[in-house]
Order: structure tokens, then sequence, then C-alpha cells
């Protein structure tokens, strides 16, 4: 049977990096047999121009109809100033939670070829391979109460904190097995001194491990680990954390690596009885409207997002590890897009980028 | 009339730094006849320890009575498994509240001799000089309801964070001013695209704003704002968040400096009819438990807190200068504690190291 492929390349460079996938994947079919059932749909600011609406009804249901999802990049400046409720983040937390993707897996990865474009010192990021666990459908992102209310004239902004223990328990479930498959390291973070939501994150967290007695457990607040991907990032293997820590430090390691362009994610729901699961993957860098359409985005971190689709969707280990090591040899070859230019490569389109991946799989 | 300053040394290394500060008051007695009225009291662990409570009332009222509050540092693992309520983060917490303590400076500056401490590259940070100022009685650190809680069989835990316009508009206020007697360029950061609490804080920054048309005004969410300060730290000048985000992003700030140990910090409440202001003083670094007692701390952050309490809560801002300056010679005579230690320095001791600020300062 077909896998269906939803692909929602959203707004800015969304498109353009997204047209190199297409091109992978015309590839498997010629080379390898492989064929997806592809459809398009709208997400945030394009879905907002056509529809009013950041995300459809009918989008969200050809996602959910879909094995997976691949998602380009929304937002732009076009649509600062429209309501909160119908912005383009609307439409990326709308299909985060109606999909239930409570699992972000925010890989921070050194390429060899780029590590100097880390602003870190070489030996404090070479090498680095982290992988965090965000929570993505819970938290203070989607908590209630929230709003701005008026109380005997003093104007109030709020939102909510909040975690059961089975949001808990199935997001640490994910970074045991996750840290099973790794180096057997997981560092939960937090703020337990002082947050009673977190106390319990810790307490949950603390009773999965002992399902994983492998597994190397140990538990950082929130601010000292934000100093510590800084001091020394190699300390870590995998983190777990909640959503609005991990929409932080995700990024905060993504820019360790000093090349975001190159940064893919994966969002996973639970598994159903066959073991599938809902699946949404998307580079970590935004839409890039400044750069939009002039063919100069990295695309890279877009087929890497893809590889991670063949992995963790489709079982197809393999072919991910084909385009990953593609990736890595177009690196080496000294191809680089703008973003990650170094002296004495050679600067080359998103399309071209595209190509010299197609070159490199063909080699392989 | 005398200034009347608490010393709360509190846990671990806390002790043996604060007498290096009492050193510096005793220098400055004898030698340009500035006295200081100075009482002590405990706080944390060494609170609970003599009176099963982190912060008593009788040391409250001596705070609330005090000119300015020093402080040490609080916490570490002895104390790591009593209850939630009365852990020695409960003490610092309830000072800040009960003092009014709104407005936390967290100053990130790179020394020149210590420059080659940083993990990042020498041009992006030589020549930092951020100030964060991070809202400290508010926000999700306070707000009610919180807790953990059984609602039909199912345990949560949940915090509030809220914001009242007043608050927001009170530290804007201190970000201003303090922008306006820097290079007047201010940061604000926010989550406005995802928590309703941060929209209210951006549209009062934004009110505030028109109040100071020499500032230059931006906005950051807070993801973005960990991205550009690993990625190019030198673009920021002031700094203002909430209290949960300003703990994240100022330690991260810190730890881009490499030398934690150097870093001071004020937490200031209120001016009063006659313009005074409740404050404390502490180092950025923690209680260091596992060299307490050794004379091995550096007792650089507290001698440059005790500099920022004769600048901002005495108006002596010629005299923090001069302890700023000796502590500036003192590194570039060459002398290292050991968690600032460099090849070819000499490394000293705490009493060592504060010995030759004395020195300097007789010097000046
Ligand atoms: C756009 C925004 C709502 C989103 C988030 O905060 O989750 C983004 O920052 C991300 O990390 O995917
Ligand atoms: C100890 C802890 C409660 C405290 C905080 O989170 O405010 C500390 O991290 C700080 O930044 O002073």
């Amino acid at each position: 049977i077909t896998k269906k492929v939803l692909m929602l390349p959203g707004d800015g460079i969304g498109p353009e990096v997204m047209r190199q996938v297409q091109r992978v994947m015309d590839w498997m079919a010629k080379k390898r047999d492989i064929n997806f059932d592809v459809t398009e749909g709208l997400i945030g600011g394009a879905s907002i121009d056509a529809h009013n609406n950041p995300l459809t009804d009918e989008t969200l249901a050809d996602a959910m109809a879909a094995d997976a999802v691949l998602l380009g990049a929304v937002g732009g400046p076009k649509w600062d100033n429209i309501p909160f409720d119908i912005k383009p983040e609307r439409g990326l937390l709308k299909i985060r939670k109606e999909m239930g993707l409570f699992a972000n897996l925010r890989p921070a990865l050194v390429f060899d070829a780029l590590v100097g474009a880390s602003t870190l010192k070489e030996d404090v990021v070479k090498g680095l391979d982290i992988m965090i666990l965000r929570e993505l459908t819970g938290g203070i992102y989607f908590g209630q109460p929230r709003g701005i209310e008026e109380r005997d004239g003093v104007r109030f902004g709020f939102n909510t904190l909040v975690y059961s223990e089975p949001e808990i328990e199935r997001i640490a479930r994910v970074a045991f097995d996750m840290a099973m498959k790794r180096n057997k390291r997981l560092c939960s973070v937090d703020k337990a001194n002082v947050l009673e939501s977190t106390v319990l994150w810790r307490e949950v967290v603390e009773r999965v491990a002992r399902e994983f007695p492998e597994v190397d457990i140990s538990h950082m607040y929130v601010d000292n680990a934000a100093m510590q991907l800084v001091r020394n990032p190699k300390q870590f293997d995998v983190m777990v954390t909640t959503n609005m820590f991990g929409d932080i430090l995700s990024d905060c390691a993504a820019m360790l690596t000093g090349s975001l362009g190159m940064l893919p994610s994966a969002s996973l729901g639970a598994a159903d009885e066959t073991g599938a699961r809902k699946a949404l993957y998307e580079p970590v860098h935004g839409s890039a409207p400044d750069i939009a359409g002039q063919d100069l985005a990295n695309p890279l971190a877009t087929l890497l997002s893809f590889a991670m689709m063949l992995r963790y969707s489709f079982d197809m280990g393999d072919d991910a590890t084909m385009i990953e090591t593609a990736v890595q040899n177009v690196l080496k070859g000294g191809l680089r897009t703008a973003d990650i230019m170094q002296p004495g490569m050679a600067k080359v389109s998103t399309s071209v980028m595209g190509e010299a991946v197609i070159n490199e799989l063909n080699k392989l």
C-alpha cells in the first residue's frame, strides 16, 4: 500500500525548499520504485490569504488521513497585525493539538563540515549530537484558563501551566525509549524548586525511570540547563522537557550548531493498535520572508526532515540514512547555500543544492 | 547617618566570599571614613538548620529595616530532600516578594582579561556588556492557583502565569530608565504569539515606550532571544523580560561570559517618597557546596555585588567604580581563583584574592 503524505509548504521559503523534497521523491519513484501518494494543502499565512483561517477543517482532515505530514514554514510580517486568534501560528498549534503530536524530536547536530559555522569554539561543539524531546501538546501552550481580563479596573494577562500524570508519562516514555536507542543517558529538565507542575513532572519521570534501569537519568533546573548547553553541550545525550522550556532550549541548542538551516524536526503522536503514529515533520528554521522566492534558502533541513519521516513513520531507516549521507557528501564536496557559506566553498542556490543531493544519491 | 547593611552569608561558599566584602568595608572605614552599620543574619539552609525555616520573621524584619541587603548564596544537597515549602529557595523567593524587589538587574559582562574563558569565540563575546532586567516578584513564580491535585482519579500539577498592567509598567519603566543611561536600546522578550499574558506585556511595554522616544525599542520571542544570545549577543544592550524567561535568559547570558564567578546582581524595589529603594545584592553563582570552606571560591562576584550596592543604594558611584577598577587591576595583574584559572596565571585562594583587591584599592 502506498504511503500517503500531505505536504504543507506554508509561507516564505516553505514552497521552494519543499520542491527539493519533491525531487527526491521523484528520484525514489524512478530509481527505487518507492512511491508516495502526495497531496498538497495550505497552512499559516497562505491559508489565511485563501480562507481567512490558518488551518481549515479540510486541511486538518487531510492531515488526519495522511500517514505523515511534511511542513515547510509558517508566518511572516504580512500577517503580524492580524488578530491573535487567526495568526499563522494558530494553524501550527492547532494541527499539533488536533493530531495529538505530543512528542517533538529536536536533534541538535553539528556536521563536521560545518563546525566552523558555530559561534562556539570548535572543541566545545565538534561532534555534538543531542536529541531534545519537547512535550508539544500540553503545558502552558494549551492550559486553561487563559486570556486578558479586567478586575477592579486593573487588567491582568494570564496563562495556565498544567500537566497531568499521563501526559508526563507518555513523553517520558518516548524519551527513555530514545535514550535506549542512543547512549542511554537522559536529562529531564524542570523547575521543580519553584513550579509545582514540574514537581509532578520530576516525580513521574522518576517513576518511569524504574522501567528503564539501564538508562542513566538525571534532573536539571531549566536555568542551569540553559547554562550547561552553553558551557558544555556535549555532556548531554537525550533531554526531555516541557513545551515552553523545550521551545527555548531546543532553539538555544539549535543555535549552538551555528547552522539552523540544517536542522530537521519530527512531531509524533501516540502509536495506534497497528503501531502507526500520526506524525509531522518540519525544518527548525522559520519562513525567512526576507529571502523568500529568490532560490536562496537552504533546503537541507527540509530534506533531513523528510529523512526523519522515512525513519520514524515508514520504517525506512536505510533510505533515511541514504539521504543523510547524500547531504553530508554534498557538504564535503564544498557546496553551500548562503546561510552556511564559508570561505573557499562554492555558493549555490536552493535548486542547485537540491540537484546536488540527487547527484550524490545517484552515486550511493 | 550611617547606612544599615544586612549581610546574609547563606550556605556553601556564601560565608567565605562575604568575608572579603567585610574586608573592603573595613578598608573603607579606615581609609575613607565611610562606615556601615552591619548586621548579620541567616537565610536558606543555614536558617533551616537553626530554625527549621529558610527565612524567619526576625531576619525578614532586619531586611526590611536595612538600607540594603547583601546575600551570599543559598542551598545545597544537604537540604535537597526536605519538603518543598521549607526548602532553602523558599527563603530567597520570600525575601524577594516581601521586600517587593521586582526589578532584578543581571549584567552579563565580559572582562577583557577573561575573554578566553568563554566557550564562545573571542570576536563574538569580546567587549560584551548586556544588562538583563528580570521581573522578580510576579509571573509564574508567584501566581495563584498552583499546586498538585487529583481530579477524577488523575493527578494534575499546575501553576499560573499572571501579570497585571501595573506590574509590567513598573519593570518596563526601570528598563527604559536603564536604557537611557546606557546605549538607548531596549529589547523586550515575550512569547506574545502564544501566551496572552505576554500579549499584555508587549502592549504595556509599547505604551511605556511612548514616554521614552529616544529609546530604540524592539520585541523578540523568547525562543529567538535564546538563539540570538548564542548567535550574536552583542546585538543587545538592555533586555527586559518576565520572571521565568529572565531566569533562563540571564543564566544563559551569564554563561556566555564563561566566568560566572565574576557576575553580580541587584534586586530593587520601588522608590519611596525619599527616593530610597529596598534592595538586595547577590552574586549570580550558587553556593558551590563542593568547594565550600576550602578558601577556593571566587569572591569577585560578591565584591562586585557590593559595588552595585554602593552605586544603586547609596549613590556612591565613584566608590563603586573604584572597587570595579581594583577588580580589573587584580585580573590584569594575573591573579586568578581556580574557577577562572588560565595558563600562565597565578592561582590564588579566596582570601588572597580579597587581599589583592585591598592592595589595588590602596594604589588607586
Ligand atoms: C511559532 C511558534 C508558535 C512555535 C512554538 O512556540 O512552538 C515555534 O517557535 C516552534 O518552536 O515551533
Ligand atoms: C534558586 C531559584 C529559586 C532562583 C530563581 O529561580 O529565581 C535562582 O535560580 C535565581 O535565578 O536566583
